[in-house]
């Protein structure tokens, strides 16, 4: 029975975030005030047989381990 | 006060999903098996003053509400 689980990748911290930067800047321009901390990353879903391969698959494809965080969340 | 907010965007259904597509065909030829409906969307954190406007950025600025659905938690 596939096990649903969703994967999420943040820039670690101290790793320049242009995608987070733009969006800080972009939301004042746009009449939003008040918003800062803007990180921009990715969103895995999928579905997996084995569910204690994620880890691996993270190391491996779906992040960056060198300038990316990732967390695994299961049976979501 | 400032709110944590986590905005997941992702691809809506039934819209081509090239990433999530190019995940799925290349978890098997690194050794993953049983790997299904994989999904990539992306992960936007951030800090607001009013979160009433969370809805507004999205729609406007973070996502692309023809072809993406989003959801915001907040308070994380």
């Amino acid at each position: 029975m596939p096990v649903k689980a969703t994967v999420l990748i943040r820039p670690k911290e101290g790793i320049l975030d242009p995608q987070g930067q733009a969006v800080e800047e972009a939301l004042p321009a746009l009449g939003f005030e008040g918003v800062s901390h803007v990180h921009v990353g990715r969103l895995v879903e999928l579905e997996v047989e084995d569910a204690s391969q994620l880890e691996a698959m993270c190391e491996k494809l779906l992040a960056n381990p060198l300038i990316e965080d990732y967390e695994i969340v299961t049976g979501s």
